[in-house]
This record gives C-alpha cells, structure tokens and sequence, in this order.
C-alpha cells in the first residue's frame, strides 16, 4: 500500500511543480528542470520505493545542515556545540541577520545560516573537507556524492549575504575558526550532489535511530540522533517548519535545491527531488506529496497510523 | 517504575525551587509559596500517581491558551482558525509586540498572548465564559474548578502590555470580536484555578487523542488534538520551546501560575504544580521533574521507551 | 519680491495637489477638498501675505503637538519634560511602536506620538483641556480657533492604534496620567480648528523668540522657543525631516489635515494649507512650495539670503 | 571675549575627560592620553585662537565621513550620491545593521558607517586614495597630514563588523565597487592623521560656504556647504545628534579619535581634540566645551548671538 501511496502521491505533486520557481539566488540552481519530481521510501524491512527522478543528482543546500550538525556533536558533543548557538526556532527568514543584532550573536538554531556557519567553524577546526565528504558518503550509502564544482563556483560568486552574516559573527565572537575557511567549507557541504535515495538512505539510518539498516553497524550516537531529528522538526523547514509540523508532522529538512529529506521515527527514511520551490524554500510539490502520504498512512507523529 | 521515578523526580526538583522566583507582574500570583512542588501522572491504563501538591489550586494562566485553542478548533474548524493566526513559533517573548508591528499584524502562533487574543476573540462571539468554564470542567474532569476572582482583578488592573496588544490587533484589523470584551474573556480563562491532577487528565485525554479515559467517549475531534499536541511541542513553553523539546521532547504548555501540562502520546498524562519559574517564565523544578523522568523512562518523542 | 514669490509658489503648487492623497484613516479628515492650497507669510516688519486658501479653517492635528511641547516646557521646564522623552529623531514612522519595544520605552522625541502622549500626559495634570485652548489662540493670535467635534469624534473611534501605544507606554511606566485621560486631551488637541493665519501668527512668535510681533509682550520664554524650533528642524516632518532639513532648511511642522507651520528665525512666520499629503502624510503642494521660496528668498538656514 | 571663553572652556572641559573613556575597538586608538584636551576657533576676521592640545596629530576617524561626502557631492552632484543613501537620521547607532536589514538596503544618511561606505564606493571609482589625501591637505590647510599606518593596520585587523556590513551593502546591490577596495578606501579616510587646527581651518572654510578664507578661493560650492552643514546638524554626532542640536545648536562631526568639528555659520569654524569619549563615541570633554561655548556666546543657531 505504501508504494501506491507514493505513486499517488507523486501524480498528485507534479502539476504543482508548476506553481513553484527553482531557486535562482545561486544562478547556477536556477538552471535546472523544475519540472524534476521524484521520490524515494527505504524502511527498516527492507523495502525500496522508488518513484520518479530518485537517481538524478542535485545540490543538497540546506540539507547539509543537519549532516553537519550531526558530524559535530558526534566530535564535540552536545555542550560544546551549543554554547555558541541555540536550539529555538527563530520566526525569521533563514538568512536574516535581525536577530544576530539585537541579542548577543548567538544563532538563534543550527539549520539558518548563521547557525550552519558557527557549526561549520567547528568543523573546519578538526576535519579537512575530504574527510567529512566520505563521512558524508557513508552516512548516506552513497560512494557517489561528489562536490559539483559548478554549483560551488556559482555560489562562491554569490555569497554576500553569507559572508556579511559570518562577519558579524565574527564580530561578535561567536565564530571560532577563520571566517573565509569556514564560508568556504560551508559552501562546499551546500554544493554536494546527491540524490533522493542517498537522502532516503540518511533518513533511515535517522529513523533507525544512528544504526545502518543493512549491517546493524552504528553510524551515529543515539543522541546525536534524537537531537537532529528533534531539531529537524521544530526548525527544518525554514520558517514553514510550525505550519508543516502540524500539517505534515514528520521531522524533515529541506534544501533549496529542491531536496527534502523526512524520517518517519522507527520506521522509514524519505528522500524527494523536487526543483521547483515555495516562497519560503522549500520544494512546492515535495511538501504537497509528504502531506497527502502523511495523512493516507497516519504518518503525523501525533496521528493515529494506518495500514 | 513510574511511580518511584516520579517520587526521584520530586527529591531532585524540590531544591530547585530556591532558584527561581514566583511571577510577581500580577500582584496575586506573587503571593504564593515558591516552595509548593508536585506531579501527578495519570496513564491509560488506569494507573494513578500523585506526588506531592497535587491538589493544590492554583492559577492556569497561559495553560489556558491550549483549551481555548482546542475550543475554538472545535467550532470554527482549522481553517478558520488559522485565518488570522499562524503556527509558526516566534523566536521572541510571549508578550512582544515587534512581529505583530513587522508584518501584518498576523499573531505567530495561538500560544503567544497575541495568539490566543485572536483565539478569545473568536470565543466571545460564539460562547458566554460560563459555557466555556462548563467545557474546561469537562475536558479536565474536574467540577471544581472556578473562577479566581483575587487573581483576576488583579490581572485586570495590571492589563496595560496585553490591552497594548489587543488594541494593535484591532488596528491589524485581525480581532473580531470588541477589545475589552476580548481582554476580559482572555483574562477570566488566565485566571481559572486548577490542581496538577486537572491538568493530568486533560493531558490523559490529549494522550488518547481525544477520548474520555473512563468512559470511552469523545470529548475533542483527533484533528484538534494532533494540532494543540503538534503546536504544544513547537511553541508551549515559551520561547525556551525549542531547548525544550530537545532536552525533554514531549509536548508541554507551562504557565506562569506554575502549572505545567504534558502529554506523552499514547500513553500517558501529565500535570505538574511548581511556581516557582525560570527567567523565561516555566517552573524551574517542573522542568528538571519533566527532564528526569523522560530521561528515566525514554519518553521522549524520538527517544528509545524504557521498562 | 516676497509677495511675487509666494504667488508664484502657489501656481506652481497647484498642480501638485492632484498628485497626493487626503488623509483618510480619520474618516472625517477624507472628506475635506484635496485641491485646496494656501499660503500665509507674517513678517516681523509686519507685511502680512495672503495667497490662496488662508482663512480655510481646517485640522490642526500634529501641528498640536509644538504647541504642547511649548506648553509642557513653560510649565514643567527643560529636565522635567526630558525624563520620559527623548530629543532624537527616531529613523521611524510616527506611529511605530518598535522603539518603544527595543529600549525602555522612552518615545525618541516629543512629535512623534508616543512622545507627544507622554507629553500629553503631563498637560493633563496641571491644565483643563479649556485653559490649554485659551492658551493656543492666544500664541495663535486667533480667538476663533475651536474644537472640530466631528473630527474628535471621528478620531476617537479610529484610536486602536494610538490606544495601543499609550498602553505600552503605561506599562513601561513613562505615562504621568490616566491613558483614557491622557488619549482623550491628546485627541482634542489634534481636532483643533485653525487656519494658515494662526499658523502664521504662531511661525511668526517663534521666529522672534517668543515675543508677541505686534504688543512686544513675551508670550513664551526664549528657551522654550529655540528647544521648539530646534526639535522642529530635526523632527517636525515625520520620517521626511532629514531630507527637507536638506531641501527646505527651514524650521517646520506639518499635520496630516494639511498644514504646515515654518519659522524663517528672526524674520517671519509661515502657515501653509495643503490638505493632499504625500506618502509620510506630509503636505504634498505646501513642501514644494516651501522648497521654491526657500530657494528663491534663500531662506535655508544655511543658505544665503537673496533680496 | 571668544578667547577668554576657550579658555575657561577648556578648564571647564580638563576634569572632565576623566569621566569617559578612549575608543579601544580598534586597539592602537586605545594608546592615546585620555588627558588630551585643545580647542582651536578660527574666525573668518582672521582672529586665530588656540588653547590646549591643538597641534597634536590624532586619527580623524568618523570626521572624514564629512570630507567624503564633499567631495562625492563635488564630483559626482546631489541626485547621483544621494541615490542609494538616503539624508535623514537613524535613530539607531552608527554601526548597526538593523535598518539595513529592514528596508531596502539604502543606509539612513551619509555619516552612519554603512551610508559613508556607498559614499567609499563612488569615490573608489573616481578618484585614487593619493588624490582624494591631496584634496583633504587642501580643505584642511594643513599639507603634513598623513596616512597614520598604525591605526590603518589596527583597524583593518579589527574590521569584522564593517565588512559585515559591507557585503550586507553589496548583497542589497547599493555598493558601487568592489567591497574590499571600497573596505581599503575607508579605512585609509578613518586613519587620516589632523589635529584640532586642522580641524578649525576645514569648519571655516564650510563656514564661509566653501571659500578659502584667506586666499578668496572657491575650494567647495555652496550647494556641498549647505548640505553637509545640514546632515552635520542632523546625524553628525551618531545617535546623541538630535539632543546635541537642541543643547549646543552648532552643525558638528565628531570622530572616535576624540575630533570635532564645529561651524558656526557665516561666522567661524571649531576643531576640538579630546580622545575621552562619552558611552556614544562622542568626546566628553568636547560636548562640555561646545556646550559652554555656545551659551557664552550665543552660538545657537536659534539663539541670540552675545558679544
């Protein structure tokens, strides 16, 4: 029933792509098909679904983000990372810097940018890009995730914005490695390539609490897990992430390339590919998929589930 | 194993209430003892456990803001509701003015007191306060709740931030109802007494998704429950939601009458009595309690159970 | 010359008036006639120029808040008026409730509405709303001047927002009377009926110094006069003062019924009426107009005079 | 009588530097005596009076904001500089992002960091550090100021803040070159080396309407004059300018090097060091001094000139 319910699902999101434009702050996003749709279920039973464009590659952006967080408080754990930002949603636009302002700098959360950047000056303290890449591979049982050296350059030449927030963080000392290192290491996380299943992939190792599905080798400490996950759900949505809660109720992150990642706890891993987005970011179809499969299976975490 | 975890949970919190401070911007609640503490937990299967000051009565203040939620879901339906309210949580205090004066007036979530404005303003045209007090009874399975008439006058003669508030929304053009019938309505529900054991069976009810423990029947539709459960989690305990949800990761309403209500889905129900509060306003002993015993047992929402 | 200037000011404002609005958020301020324009200008040599709509009476409204400012300084002094209201102009519109929000809820300045609330909070105490009148037609020169009962009334249902920003005031404690009281004297004060001539009467007591052009009798102290000019030179045209410092260079206050009142220091007096307003509810003829005979008299403070 | 009065301004003024504080943001500005103290009035009679510390060389700082929007206002007219800055006061301070962020990225005025970095950017593009350094030796009089390297280095090892700021002006697409040379250009203007006479010279060359005083040369034209006394009066002395317009009434730009200048119009110019600086960045002993002056004298622009 499921696969049926993704097959649905997915009829029902593709005229929504037309409702929604690619991203084209990064002008190299801004040429992809927005007409790409495709989504990916992996459970912990071992069933694969997959509907659509599961294999084309895209930028994972934003989705990086939790992959970094996750990276680190597996390196530093929990204390540390939070000391220099927060775990509340802050009811700005990712990218805002009004916050950063008016408080002590701290990020209000790990998933806007200027929480990604101090997690990323973290990073770049203990780890070479390379060595998160294959992490970043493993986590998601994909040895194919590359950087897309395009994408990189076309957001290197796009990163203002960016970079006036890591400055100010800087400024406010709340930064702790050099600000073009971290920008630079920032950016090349946003710029892998990846597809709907490698995020199906990460989402079932999250579902599974830090545990490969296949081999039962811990990936991921169950804490770093819970804390993603939980972070994933009041904040991975941009600032939709309260009215998706309640709608859709799955812990999820989206990217502006058009990715979503959503964990179904206990259960199953979802990757979607969707290029096409809403005003606020996030994949316009992808959203009306991940609804109609979370009420057709009782998928909301407070909801009752069906079979 | 509940009942010795909630009895631990008390030890540990009753020393924490030296570190916080009893509400005083409302002349009554600053009159009670700080040291009062109790938890009473009350599970689907019948089981009872009391801890403490568990009868105590004491003022409901902003737990009130999910029943009016619920009420008013109840009989406007979602859509309506959500037409002049978000769901989003707001990143600042529950009693900023500055998101309502940035965009149009729309309040951020139904738990800031903006938010639940709007709500009371639905509720006065269809309801007197004697019928919604008749509903509260009910919903909390508990007769005996009335009316504090010390803490109300008391709240109506400290109104200035909310009255502030109110005539904004009415500028907004996003009230609907009269401002001081809103304000008085608004302020009554604040000021409702009720014991830890009220709120354990409220949450009891929010627990089953809406259905009487006892008798079986339905008291709220699943919709309105999933919706005051999914916003309880994002937005309930202030704007320390987020922290909170990682630490302790089940949906929550706190009041600064000191009560806190939380709902383990499923499960169980939980009401909590502490006033002395935290900087942001949650009793300080009933979040250490909560932390705890949700460590203890694995009831956090993406946690492993324990038994 | 300066008789041709202000009729030539006049052709050329005319025009102008059918590129502004009325101001309509008082009903009863859109239904006055958007073309009326006129021009007073009152010399200390005592030549009286008359062009246009002179004897119009039309709404004083923030133009009220100089003359309480006058009044407040006579009667509590400098340092006492200052405590709960500062002297800098706010980069905000008029109505903004933001910094008030963001600091300790001292209004930037005293035009400004919360600031001229705050001032109006302190007239309260010490006159009748009848003794403040008697003391505007006398520094007016104008025993006609009256309250517009419909304009107050129209003013008074359409307070919430000015209502919401005395609340805010009173509760953060810098309001020194009732708020009901204090909305009501502030209201009245903006309904005020005057003309370009008792605006030009007034211009022309500042432009002395406070001295009476035709008794000689000192009507306001010196230091209240240069304050007043001072403040008015930096605030008196809403979120539009900096540029028309630049443009006009002249001392001014305007009011969203259309007036303006100017003060070429130590020379003359100018009343303007103009009732089409620009977007920040400025007079949209009467600064073009004010911007052609400062250029052509060389009237900018800092500009050199022409004859 | 000036002279006597300088000199009971400056006793007046010495005790005070003991009140404030040396900028230490930038740390070779934090080197300075904090004692240092001179003021230098130059008349346009030719009266020169010197008291105190008037020869020592000290960083300009903020003070060059003024010669820079000269010189854009000479090269390239109103209309174009004013652009994308707009002329009117913040309300907030000189380095906040806060408007910015707001609104659509056009800084408040010229003399706010951002506002005086769109300013760097035209001149970048015209004119070469080494030109514009011969032009401020002009307008100063004073061929033997120079680049202060220390400073230039120590500020731009301290320069997160205004680069933040910086690539927020970029990311709006109101800065007009490269941000990095427009950063250089900045920083260079800031660390200029003057001392209090050359100070004195440039206000009486603004003054005079921008002739040389001794030699009849038209260095400015009068429009330029006119506009930067007005935006000194309004924001030249950050978020103090409009109490400091309504206390003293003299257009003025002060710097964090402890400079000000003064221009009594028509009549002479103030240049005044003093490196202790109010909580605003203002110089403590300055202000007094300037306070004092100015009610000695009647230097209010809208009082009564004493003699």
């Amino acid at each position: 029933m499921l696969k049926e319910t993704a097959e649905k699902a997915l009829l029902l999101g593709q005229p929504k792509t037309r409702e929604g434009h690619v991203a084209t702050y990064i002008p190299e996003l801004g040429k992809v098909d927005p007409s790409g749709l495709g989504i990916c279920i992996f459970t912990k039973d071992g069933e694969k679904i997959r509907v659509g464009d599961t294999d084309t590659r895209f930028s994972i952006q934003s989705i990086s983000k939790i992959i970094s967080l996750a990276i680190a408080l597996e390196a530093y754990g929990k204390n540390k990372v939070f000391e220099n930002v927060g775990m509340e949603p802050s009811g700005d636009a990712f990218n805002s810097l009004l916050k950063l302002e008016n408080a002590d700098g701290t990020p209000y959360n790990p998933l806007i940018n200027a929480g990604a950047l101090v997690i990323s000056s973290y990073m770049v303290q203990m780890y070479t890009f390379e060595e998160v890449l294959e992490n970043v591979r493993r986590l998601c049982m994909d040895p194919d995730i590359v950087l897309d050296i395009k994408v990189c350059h076309s957001e290197m030449s796009n990163l203002s914005r960016n970079r006036a927030i890591a400055y100010l963080l800087e400024s406010k000392g709340v930064l702790h490695a050099d600000v073009e290192k971290t920008l630079n290491f920032y950016v090349k996380m946003c710029s892998l390539s990846v597809t709907a299943e490698s995020l199906a992939n990460l989402g079932l190792v999250l579902a599974g609490g830090g545990i490969h599905p296949v081999t039962g080798e811990r990936l991921l400490k169950e804490e770093t897990v819970r804390i993603v996950k939980t972070i994933m759900l009041t904040c991975g949505m941009y600032d939709g992430s309260g009215e998706f809660a309640v709608r859709v109720g799955i812990p999820s992150k989206s990217g502006v390339g058009g990715g979503i990642i959503s964990v179904v706890d206990g259960e199953l891993g979802i990757g979607i590919y969707g290029p096409s987005l809403d005003e606020k970011g996030n994949s316009i179809a992808g959203i009306a998929m991940l609804e109609y499969i979370s009420k057709e299976m009782g998928f909301h975490m407070f909801g009752q589930r069906k079979n």
